[in-house]
């Protein structure tokens, strides 16, 4: 059941890439309260560099546009991670940084950006208007010719505001990575009716000790910080 | 009645410009919780660029401090905007980014720079002491010699800290800085006990408008994204 | 009696600088909230800048990575005194920003960068991996080979969690994600009525250590504003 931005993915006929490997010690994203910091981008298809050199010596406008265009792509295939595999989470593009790789007499940086800005807007609709910073540099990372970093606001998840029981674990699940999903499922398939209910009565035992709930909020941190290890970024 | 920050712009000599359209899909600014990011500025008045080129090939450093001055009053046009025509609301200029456009060979980018970071001082004081980092670029947009973004912090709307219970009083407080803090706390030491019950009996009175202060800051919000539908950005 | 981190910066033979003295109308590092926003910083050693020039010029990979090392260390100690001086208290290597002077046919800044990034590892560990952005430039301030800025998260200070009266707690639950208030709301309902009431008497124990409690996060403050002042960074 795809959310509303995955239809109009679809519907724009775009394809998310899976978020790149990092090949450094830094990650693809990070989060910090409902602020999504993505990594800066390139225009990475399949692990070869789309579009290289600089705008007006080896690549068009055209082509530097659509180079913009894939970077925005690979920014939203970590975006998706970072919002838990949904990204109707997300209430806001707030910024867009591009970065243009070009000769000191090119100008039409911003032409460029608009390569992202348009598919952002097109994609997002109202919540897709983001701040924005184009300059132009002598050169980039693999010798692509645009990159685009960014910054997210994502919506809290709708369990956590109603609260109650469900809510904390329907947040915990929301910050897995799909595969930390898939990993949970199939443990939880795997377990007898016996596992469950054990299972169960923990659950209540540690609601009313705090010393408990502490525990299980380190676990679920340490959870998250191996995803994070797992998912791999550009090396940008 | 103008505020303490609309006296000192007229105290300078200084008149904010209109907050300049956006030619694109992206917008002058955004606000997240009460941060504001604010897209990059070139040294547009009027409409047209003030400076273009090259610091040290057809601009002087002189002229590229005054670009990062017209930068920065750009940026303050849009911050206005973004605190709902309230320039008192800014309680810290966070940081600030500054491209200087220069041939590889000039390393005098701090000075240019000094443009905007001594006028952001001068106007707002210690809450414009920023953060900052600037940096050479082959070339900006449009081939404007400066540009400049911000991250600025809004204080909470008057009507959060002087509506309600304990927790409005307390949210308020902590989005003072510790010069402010200061001055409060030294306002409050210089109070007679007959001020201080008055006070108290105004902050139990306040408590009983509780719902007309919710309205007050719902309508500010809504005022708020009209103004964001309305702002226009340049292209950059 | 130093922190994790200080003993660790102890082991891998690591002294902070200083935090450098701004030569302009800005300063260090800016706190928004939990985030600590740190100045763009130049490989600046006892107020000369060690590493100059363009990589594959002046500056080969091996010195250029060195110099981004001696960015980020440059970086701790703004961060460092952010936190007044506990660096127990970073949270989360939020982002880094890395600016490379290079020529335009240059094309290995990401494995420069890497020697910002693994000293950030390997001195943070999990906490370390940070979101990042790595471009060339022609020239940086000063003729500097490389300059890193960053963003980073605090955790809430321990006092203010466990100390105090309704100020301590407003500040901790506000510095709590969604998710995390979603699991205490949860923690809460659990209790049984003789729960809360054990938890209401030991928060009034509590408070009757309050003005200890307050006294002790006012010095924190104090230090923290008086770093502040004192701190310097390079003009960049």
């Amino acid at each position: 059941m795809p959310g509303t931005i995955d239809a109009k993915l679809a519907e724009l006929g775009l394809t998310l890439p899976e978020p790149a490997a990092p090949l450094a010690n830094y990650v693809g994203y990070n989060v910090v309260g409902n602020l999504v910091v993505v990594s800066g981008q390139i225009p990475l298809v399949d692990g070869q560099i789309a579009v290289t050199g600089k705008v007006g010596v080896t690549a068009t406008v055209e082509q530097a546009q659509q180079a913009a265009r894939i970077c925005f792509l690979n920014l939203l295939a970590q975006l998706k991670a970072a919002a838990g595999g949904d990204l109707d989470r997300v209430a806001r593009v707030v910024r867009l940084g591009g970065f243009i790789a070009a000769p000191p007499e090119f100008h039409g940086h911003a032409q460029v950006m608009n390569g992202a800005s348009d598919l952002c807007v097109e994609i997002f609709g109202d919540k897709g208007r983001h701040a924005r910073t184009t300059v132009g540099v002598p050169s980039l990372p693999g010798n692509a010719t645009v990159e685009v970093e960014g910054m997210f606001e994502l919506a809290p998840v709708a369990g956590a505001a109603g609260g109650g029981g469900r809510g904390g674990r329907a947040a915990a699940r929301a910050a897995l990575s799909p595969e930390q999903r898939a990993e949970r499922k199939a443990a939880r398939a795997a377990l007898s009716p016996e596992q469950r209910a054990e299972r169960r009565a923990a659950r209540g035992a540690a609601k009313g000790q705090k010393g408990e709930a502490r525990k299980e909020k380190r676990a679920a941190r340490a959870t998250q910080g191996k995803g994070k290890g797992r998912r791999k970024a550009p090396e940008a």
